[in-house]
């Protein structure tokens, strides 16, 4: 058995933007496995010279060349993490100098410009979102409703509340989340408080055998998390979806980000945050 | 006044990511203010047929060259938006190539591998850490605590509530959030409910005018607002910080994203997302 390749995101800030480059394109070798190491805040030469022995030390452990993700605005501290006995990809780098040329002038070349906080207002709108979803989760006042840019309804369990804060965390959209709930009768009906924001609704629905497995994990054996019961629930709210005209999407095979950019683009949401 | 150029970002999938390395490289740019246009799930000729006519439009309209920020897995399709009209500068294209090279295999050109939800137990990691932090925001059960991979402490609107939502979704990290308040006599002390998760804990500080700044939003002409309060709040909690030897970051000019890659990297967390 071959030793594992191990992977470094290198960073002059927090490397989350290059771990998710990166990750993105290792996706793309199935059945290999990595080491994966990130090292963010490389900036200095005294840290990008701990970088290049780290990588260094790897290379002669693993008898497989490592790969280095980097994205460094300094050129000096860049060329330090140019290994011999590594790959390194700059996604920095490979771009820098064709916009240069395209937009006719030199890049500042100054770290940490794109999470700036300078813009308060930008930060404020941010957690603000944070924190109307936070107040909000399952059960929302009908009098906030009216400052929510979005409202998403659907079954306990099929996705709301880490879509609404991922909304509010990646964009600062304001997004209220509703749980349809079975009523007395068994039936599911769209609550009377959510008439006025019709135009605000968007649904969210999902396998009943995976809601299912996610309700099992919560409460095993209970008629909640019976198949029957997951199977009556969705078919009610996409019933309900359907005759209301209130666009939906089905998260069973989507990652919260999938799902968070499909309502942001459908319902032409404005982003509040970049 | 020239008119805006406007920056596309075109991806097969969410373009989150594409967003964010595009928006990083703009910010290279400083004063220049670009129109910005997403099309995500770009994933056949026929959408990808619409993007270019979007983009040409675009072109036809700014009396300046759009820049377009792709990152496309598919070959064909990333090559219909190479327009004479734009600068197109595609993320895939530019690394894929040394990737199956570095690695000796070609790449399975799929798309969607990398927010695949194929492995439940990194989907479920995910959502569990996100109830965990909605659960546990502003006052935590002490027999909970000792679920938590890490517990944040600090003065109220220091930033704990963003910060363990971001570690949750973005690293699958249970981070939970506990509140320095201070007591009757005006002091601030370490909860005893603490004492026993020392190593856990790790500390949020903020300059006093940024807190006063953020307090004033939400209550306005109050004690809890005044900068007087607040120079107080922040000058105890650091001083219990130093006191009890509790790891901690000053987060005045620093993201969501910042704060929380640090936090990550200095307390050597181990993430179950990536």
């Amino acid at each position: 058995m071959s030793h594992r390749r191990t992977v470094f995101v290198v960073s002059d800030r927090t490397g989350i933007t290059a771990e998710m480059l990166g990750h993105s394109l290792l996706s793309q070798f199935e059945g290999l496995e990595f080491r994966r190491v990130t090292l963010p805040f490389i900036d200095s030469p005294d840290k990008a010279q701990q970088a290049a022995t780290q990588i260094q030390a790897a290379a002669d452990n693993d008898h497989e060349r490592p790969i280095v993700f980097s994205s460094m605005v300094n050129e000096n501290i860049r060329n330090m993490l140019k290994l011999d006995c590594a790959l390194n990809l700059d996604f920095f780098e490979a771009f820098i100098a064709p916009l240069e040329s395209e937009l006719g002038r030199a890049s500042s070349h100054t770290v940490g410009k794109a999470h700036s906080v300078s813009n308060f207002n930008e930060y404020n709108a941010r957690i603000e979102a944070v924190n109307f979803s936070m107040a909000h989760d399952d059960g929302i006042k009908p009098r906030d409703l009216a400052e929510a840019d979005v409202i998403l309804v659907g079954v306990s369990r099929s996705g709301k509340t880490p879509t609404c804060l991922y909304m509010a965390l990646q964009f600062g959209i304001k997004a209220a989340n509703y749980p349809l709930i079975p009523e007395d009768l068994g039936e599911i009906k769209l609550p009377q408080a959510l008439a006025p924001y019709r135009h605000k609704l968007f649904g969210l629905t999902i396998a009943p055998d995976r809601l299912a497995q996610i309700r099992t994990e919560r409460k095993p054996n209970s008629k909640y998390a019976s198949l029957d019961n997951c199977r009556f629930e969705t078919a009610e709210v996409e019933a309900i979806f359907r005759r209301e005209g209130v666009p939906y999407i089905n998260t069973t095979s989507k990652s919260v980000e999938e799902i968070s950019s499909t309502i942001l683009h459908q319902a032409k949401l404005e982003r509040k945050v970049f």
